[in-house]
């Protein structure tokens, strides 16, 4: 059994999350990704606490499995030698170097459209070609800032925050591999290979304002922009007696169990709540309701009561519960593997279940450069040249 | 000129965000997307402030252009005929109908796959088979409050909240609509269709833990869990003079230029900001360090001496900034539509674009069965027949 990617052979000059995580995706799903590493390595080898060995952190392992590391100094003529013979033979090359880097380097599409006429050339930027900002570096909190994620937080809560995740990286990098298997799918159909071009700011920008463009979305507007149940402040877990409870009731069904639940049964007669709609145009309230009702049971009391009236709720997890999760374990979600240079760790499930067959064999995330030789000696370098380029430092192992 | 899932068919059985987004993106890229509703329609139709006419709330139409609705009660045999009808010309099938719903109409993948072996069956669950949760329902905020989302806040600012956006909705249909890619490179190299889960807690918690399972990476863990830098109260947009900003130094170069645009070049010597591992282990210092600095000077000011420094810094937008934004306005973000039935409106652009073609039409978000004559018609049904199902309530055009 194999992935729906088996066979896909991804060159991936990327580093951090946003493009870690698209090839991340696309090997997990069976594609052979070569991860080529500049002097130095993945910055994200060391942006985490807590590593056994250096350059090896947990964020860099785990968003780094089923990859080989190649090092190659691509500014060195062998290197960018050695990565044009890559992606010769490549189907995918996905990459988040800067537009003006690449073109320096030879590494744009147009000349590697002459090259290689099927290879797939998947960049993503910050931002998009034809505004002021294209070419511009920029990190997950800046997108975060320009997006309007950051000002959710604002219109909820009165002050502008980050998600505490690298939420923009995350993403975008998800809907670059969602491109990348668009692209293959075309190019069953027509041979040939073609450019995307996946910009952060712009594909978070949407994802905003899909959610929140609201009665704006009319012109002239209809009322203001946003979503006033996601913005209310009241929209968190909730405290229950002894912790914390996340209760929707949603429909007309499951808000009128509700309140029969909560022994407000005159609340059905609301003209506020009757409806959708009208629960929708009185969130506020609405959330008041619920947080003065579970503030007077425990997390058990209510997850019983909401269970017994078919009122979707569910309970709260930290994030060091997730390790204990009930479901999650059942699900096997928790894999532990003895990596061979770190040791015992643990890996998470791929969630995504395929019918037509799963990737099997999962790689260690790999130590920067570990297979540099394994690499050249498959594009049919022999050993005086492979040695030769490691004397160089066109191509390295490990750290300098 | 067209999308690379030009000529792919897509029946959509889905409500409220998880599965409009996914087929939206399916549809935005080229696939003709069936949307099937049944009798009151889609939710989402109702669920936000501000609709011109009934049914068509600003949210609903974001998330459903580039698609068409036929109106269907599956409960009765000749409207689940239809729906099956359709599954057999189809090439996807998304929903996000519970498992066990599906199976009670016969819409699961074993029957269908019977009916149309090329069929991809796509279906978004709430939690994945195998697990105490299999079959429940869920909504957005019950995935938050479950998959850590909720809990990253917890320890960044001590109180769990809330995204203030349906994120594991809208992440996980990205999700689903990236594995009906892969389905359908693999489908033409095999010429069968497959199956696809896609749960959410499963999706949501691999995003949360791959960034945060830090340090609990390894087994025994090397420290706490958590990404230091995200979890700290000072990860957010900060206060300057006038507004806010963003600033991001994250390797050495531009942490030291940091240091000297501020004023505090003895920091470069720091022992506490000396390396990316050191300052992500003093992440809090460093952040309060940044607090300090900026409140010293306007926004302006502080982007023209980073801009010069070449430290990676942006400007903050609110919700509302974004429809002026400069940048957005250049890349063409924002487009203006009339809609036949609302009027006219905003739409945001495509972000991702493909060299090898982009869908051109763009239909407008549909009223409820809009399409139910048409898509009847191309099933073949004769106009007796569809009147004789619009009589009976088995297909239907509007509100009833």
């Amino acid at each position: 059994m194999s992935g729906p990617l088996d066979g896909v052979k991804v060159v991936d000059l990327t580093t951090v999350v946003v493009g870690p995580i698209a090839t991340r995706t696309l090997a997990d799903q069976g594609a052979d990704v070569i991860k080529v590493e500049a002097p130095g390595g993945d910055i994200l080898r060391f942006l985490a606490a807590g590593s056994r060995t250096p350059a090896m952190s947990g964020k860099f392992i785990n968003f780094n499995r089923n990859k080989r590391s190649i090092g190659l100094d691509i500014k060195q003529p062998e290197g960018l030698a050695a990565m044009k013979a890559l992606l010769a033979k490549a189907d995918v090359f996905v990459t988040n170097v800067r537009p003006q880097g690449l073109e320096r380097a030879g590494l744009d599409f147009a000349s590697l459209h002459a090259l290689n006429p099927r290879l797939i050339h998947c960049g993503i930027v910050a931002f998009g070609r034809g505004g002021r900002y294209y070419n511009r570096p920029a990190y997950d909190p800046i997108i975060q800032s320009l997006s309007g994620v950051a000002g959710t937080f604002h219109r909820a809560t009165g002050e502008p925050r980050f998600v505490p995740m690298v939420m923009t990286d995350h993403t975008t990098g998800l809907i670059a591999a969602q491109s990348v298997g668009f692209a293959l799918y075309r190019r069953e159909r027509t041979g040939v290979g073609e450019a995307i071009e996946v910009p952060m700011f712009e594909n978070m920008a949407s994802f905003v304002m899909s959610e929140h463009l609201g009665a704006a979305t009319f012109d002239p507007p209809e009322g203001p922009s946003g979503d006033a149940r996601l913005l209310s402040p009241d929209y968190r877990p909730l405290p229950t007696k002894d912790g914390y409870l996340t209760v929707r009731p949603n429909n007309n069904r499951q808000a009128f169990a509700f309140f029969d639940a909560i022994g407000k049964p005159e609340l059905k007669d609301d003209p506020r709540f009757r409806t959708a709609l009208t629960r929708t145009q009185n969130a506020p309230d609405y959330f008041r309701v619920q947080v003065e009702a579970l503030a007077t049971k425990t997390t058990a009391e209510w997850l019983e009561i909401f269970a017994k009236a078919d009122v979707p709720a569910g309970p709260y997890n930290e994030i060091d519960d997730l390790l204990e999760d009930p479901h999650l374990a059942e699900v096997g979600f928790w894999h532990f593997d003895d990596h061979p240079t770190e040791g015992r760790i643990r890996r998470t499930k791929v969630p995504n279940s395929f019918s037509g067959g799963m990737r099997e064999e999962v790689l260690p995330a790999p130590q920067l450069g570990r297979h540099t030789r394994e690499v050249l000696r498959e594009l049919g370098h022999d050993e005086a040249a492979i040695e030769a380029m490691l004397a160089s430092g066109a191509a390295f192992e490990g750290l300098s």
